[in-house]
C-alpha cells in the first residue's frame, strides 16, 4: 500500500472499523510487541504528551496515528496510572476534529489547574496551498477524561517560521509560562521560545531562551524544563546540531543542559552546562518530564526516531514509550532511575551464577548484573545457538567501557551506526540493571549514571550467555505483562 | 439511536473507525468499568469462548459486538495469560466473514490438537427469508493467534430445531466428542446433543445426553462437561426451566449436575445429582469450563444475562467476564475458588478492626471477613453517608443465612428480584472473600462452598460499614488494574 499524502490525512471516519480492528489485532499479536511498556494499540506511536499528575493519578498521552506505521493524521491516546508502571488505557482523548488541528493534534503538555487538567498543544493546520499553520491550542479535560473547549491560545509570531510547536506549560508564582520548540525566521536556527500569560488566555512572547552560546542546528523540538534537586534541567531535541557542539550518533539527539536556575521572565538560564545526550543508546527522542506535586521529577520518552524505518513497519505498527524514569542529580550529573514500583512486575526471582546464564527466556525480563573489576568480555542477549543472531553487550571493567551492539539483531538505521558506547570509570565494577521487553532494551548503568536504550529485532532467540568465564553477581526476574 | 435489525447486522466495514475509537474510549473511561476483570473494549460482551491451554499459556475469547450494548453481529476477541489473572488483549480473532458465520461467529470451544488450537463454534447464518441456519464450524489458530481454514463440520440434524449451538469439543481415547445445546424438533424441549468424530472431519450424532428425568425447559445453552476430583460435572444453561425442577430467580439460570461419570458413546451420565445453581447471585451465565493439562478444572463465566438491560447500555457498553474459578468437590458439593494468583493483585494490606470499616475505597478491592457465630447484622458496601445508596449484605450466623440486596444500588432486572439469599450452617462463623471491581461483586462464601456474584450501580459511593457492633476478623486490599 502506498502512503500518499491524501491517504495519510484521510479523516478517521473514512477508515472502516474492520480495518482498525485488524490493525489492533496485528499490533497485539506481533512477536516484537512490548508487554510491559506503553505500546501502540495500532499504527504508529511517537511523542509522549501531557505527562502530569491529576485527580490523584499520573497521566500520560501519546501521539498516535492508528492506521499504519507512518506519520499520518495524529491524535492523543490517554493512559493513567497510580504507580507509573501499571497503566489503564483510556483510549482516544484529543482528536483532530476542528480547523485548528485539522491536520493533526500535535504534541503538547498538561497541568492540573483547579479541578481540571489543562492541555496545551500544537494544532497542525494546512491551508489550501498546503502551507502549514502551527496553532497553539488550549483545552480542558475533566476527571472522567472528557476533553472539551478547544481554543486558540496564540499563532506563531513573525520572528519564527512554521516550525513552532510542542508547548510545555508551567506555572511560577501565579504566572503561566510556556516554552516551545522553534526555528527563527531570520537565520533558520533552532530555539526555545518563552511565552507568558497571567490568565491562560492572553499570551505574550518573552524571548528565545538563552541557555547556550552555540547554534542549535536548524530546529529544536520538545523542550522541557524541570527542577531537579535544586537545579534547572532543560531537556530538548535539537535537529541538525553540529557534532562539534556535542557528539551524537542518532539521526537527531535528545539532549539536556543543567543550569543553576532559569529566569523565565528574562528567558535566561544561569550557569548552563554543556549539552549532553540524555540516553547513550539508539532510539530515545521527545522525552517529556514534569515535577510531580511532591517535587519529584519524572521523565518518559518516545522510543523511536523521526525519519527512521523500523522492521515492524511491515506489520503496520511502530515504536513505544520508555519506562518512566526518576531524575536526580549527583556530583553535577543527571541520574535516571526506573521508578521503585517497577519491582512489582518482577516474579520468579533467580540467582545467577552459572557461566551460561539462561538457555531461554520469555523475552520479557529484568537482569541485574554486577560485573567485577578488571574483566573484559561479551554478554549476548537474544542469542541463538551459533551466535549468528544476538544483541551484544561488550564490557571492559579494566579500561572502563561498555558497548551495545545490535548489528546482529535486525537492521535498523544502519547508516547511523550499529553500536553505542559508554565511558565508565577504569578499574571498577559495573552494575547493570537491564530491562528487556521482547524488542526493547533499557540498560541502567551504575544506578542510573548512564542509560542505554534501544530497539532490536532478534527476539525469536532468547538465550543469555557470556563468551567466557566472568566473575559477576546476578539476578534474573520474569516481568509481568501490563496490558 | 434505534437499533434496527439492519443496523445490528451491518458489516464491521460499514462502521467508521472514528466511531469505534469513540466507543472504545467511552467504555474505558466509564466510572462503572471493571479494572481487574476481562471487560468490553467497546460494545457488548457475552459468553466466554475457547477457554483452553495452548502453547504454554491459558487462552480465553469472548463474544463481542463492538458497536453498542446490543446483541448485534458477533465476533470473538482473544486474550491470553500465564496465570489466569493477568491477561494480554490480542484483539479480534474470529470474525463473521464468510457465509457460514455471516450473521455472527457465535459461541464455541477450543482444544490444542498438535501444535495448533482447534476452534469449534457455531456460525449463525440467516438466509434471504431470515431463516436461521446454525452451522457448526471448525477453524485452526496458530501460536501467533492467526485463525484460518474455517470449514463446516456439520449442519443441524432433523431431530433439532434451528436452536442448536455452543459446541464443546473434547477428546477421549483418541476419539473426539462434542456436546451442543439443542431444542428437539418434536417437543421443543431443551437438550444436550452428543456428537463424535474420529478425524475432526466426519461427525455423527450419538444421542441427547441422559442426565436428568426432568424436562429441561425449551432450550439448553452452553453445555460444558469437565472432570473434577474423579467426578463428571455438567454445567449448562436451561431456558424456561420449571422452577419445581430447581429453584432460581434470574431470568435464566446457569446450573450444574454432578455424576459419577459420563459414557459419551452411550450419551449417558451415571448417577446424576439434582440440578443446582452454579452461582447464587444475580448475573452469572454461559459459564465455560475445561480441564487444564494437569487435570485442574477451571471455569469462567459471562457476568450478564440474555434479555436483560443494564445501566451502562446508555454508555454503549455492557457486561464483563468473571474471575477464573478453580473447581473441586468436597463432600459431594462443588467448590469454586478464585485461582491462587489472584493474590498477586493485592496491595496495601490493612487489618480491619474498627466498627466503621472503611470510609472510602477506590471501588476496586478485596475484603476478607470472618464473621463470628451467633450474630446478625448488615454490612453496607458502596454506601453513601445516609445509606440511601448501598449494596447490602445481611448476615445471620445464628440461623445461618446470607442475603445480598442490590435494591439501593441501581435498577437492574428488578422484576426478577433485588435480593439473593444463601443458606448456611446455623451457629457457625462465616468466611467471606469479597471481590469488588467498581460495578461488580463476587463473594466466595466459606472457601467457595457458595459463590454470589452480581453487578451493581452505585459505585460513586465507596464506604464500607456495619450497622452495629460486630465481632469479626477482617483484611482489606486494594486490587491492581490489569488493563
Amino acid at each position: 500500500m502506498e502512503w500518499t499524502t491524501e491517504k495519510r490525512y484521510l479523516p478517521y471516519s473514512k477508515w472502516g472499523a474492520d480495518t482498525l480492528l485488524h490493525l489492533q489485532a496485528q499490533a497485539a499479536t506481533s512477536t516484537y510487541q512490548m508487554r510491559y511498556h506503553l505500546r501502540p494499540i495500532s499504527g504508529l506511536v511517537n511523542d509522549p504528551n501531557g505527562f502530569s499528575y491529576f485527580n490523584g493519578e499520573y497521566h500520560v498521552f501519546y501521539q498516535s496515528y492508528p492506521f499504519g506505521a507512518v506519520h499520518g493524521l495524529k491524535s492523543w491516546v490517554h493512559f493513567k496510572s497510580k504507580d507509573l508502571v501499571h497503566w489503564v488505557n483510556l483510549g482516544l482523548a484529543v482528536e483532530p476534529d476542528c480547523k485548528l488541528d485539522s491536520h493533526g493534534a500535535y504534541s503538547g503538555s498538561a497541568k492540573q489547574i483547579g479541578d481540571k487538567l489543562f492541555l496545551m498543544y500544537t494544532g497542525n493546520h494546512r491551508d489550501e496551498s498546503w502551507t502549514r499553520h502551527p496553532y497553539q491550542i488550549g483545552a480542558w479535560m475533566d476527571k472522567h477524561g472528557t476533553v472539551s473547549d478547544k481554543h486558540l491560545l496564540f499563532k506563531k509570531p513573525n520572528n519564527v517560521t512554521e516550525h513552532f510547536r510542542d508547548p510545555q506549560i508551567m506555572e511560577e508564582n501565579g504566572t503561566y509560562y510556556a516554552i516551545l520548540g522553534a526555528q527563527d525566521a531570520a537565520q533558520k536556527h533552532g530555539h526555545i521560545d518563552v511565552w507568558k500569560s497571567s490568565d491562560l488566555k492572553n499570551w505574550e512572547e518573552i524571548d528565545f531562551l538563552n541557555f547556550t552560546n552555540h547554534e542549535m542546528g536548524y530546529m529544536i523540538e520538545c523542550p522541557n524544563l524541570v527542577k531537579v534537586d535544586g537545579k534547572s534541567v532543560l531537556i530538548f531535541c535539537p535537529q541538525g546540531l553540529d557534532k562539534s557542539v556535542a557528539n551524537y550518533q542518532n539521526i537527531y539527539p535528545n539532549m539536556y543542559v543543567i543550569g543553576d536556575s532559569v529566569d523565565l521572565d528574562k528567558a535566561q538560564m544561569t550557569n548552563p552546562s554543556n549539552l549532553k545526550n540524555l540516553d547513550e543508546g539508539f532510539d530515545i527522542y521527545a522525552t517529556q518530564a514534569f515535577n510531580a506535586p511532591d517535587g519529584t521529577a519524572y521523565a518518559i520518552s518516545w522510543v523511536g526516531l523521526p525519519d527512521i524505518s523500523y522492521p515492524t513497519d511491515n506489520e503496520n505498527w511502530a515504536n513505544c514509550l520508555s519506562h518512566v524514569k526518576k531524575l536526580s542529580i549527583k556530583d553535577g550529573k543527571l541520574i535516571q532511575q526506573p521508578v521503585e514500583s517497577i519491582k512489582t512486575l518482577r516474579h520468579n526471582e533467580e540467582d545467577l551464577n552459572s557461566q551460561l546464564i539462561k538457555n531461554s527466556t520469555s523475552g520479557q525480563y529484568e537482569l541485574e548484573l554486577t560485573i567485577k573489576e578488571n574483566q573484559t568480555g561479551n554478554l549476548y542477549l537474544a542469542a541463538n545457538d551459533d551466535l549468528s543472531e544476538n544483541l551484544r553487550l561488550e564490557f571492559d571493567t579494566k579500561n572502563g567501557k561498555l558497548i551495545l551492539d545490535r548489528s546482529k539483531a535486525g537492521d535498523v538505521a544502519v547508516k547511523y551506526g550499529q553500536t553505542r558506547s559508554v565511558e565508565l570509570d577504569a578499574n571498577k565494577e559495573v552494575k547493570l540493571d537491564i530491562f528487556v521487553d521482547r524488542s526493547l532494551i533499557e540498560i541502567f548503568v551504575n544506578d542510573g549514571e548512564h542509560v542505554v536504550s534501544g530497539r532490536f529485532f532478534a527476539n525469536a532467540n532468547n538465550a543469555i550467555k557470556f563468551d567466557q568465564k566472568i566473575n559477576y553477581d546476578g539476578k534474573f526476574w520474569n516481568m509481568e505483562s501490563i496490558m
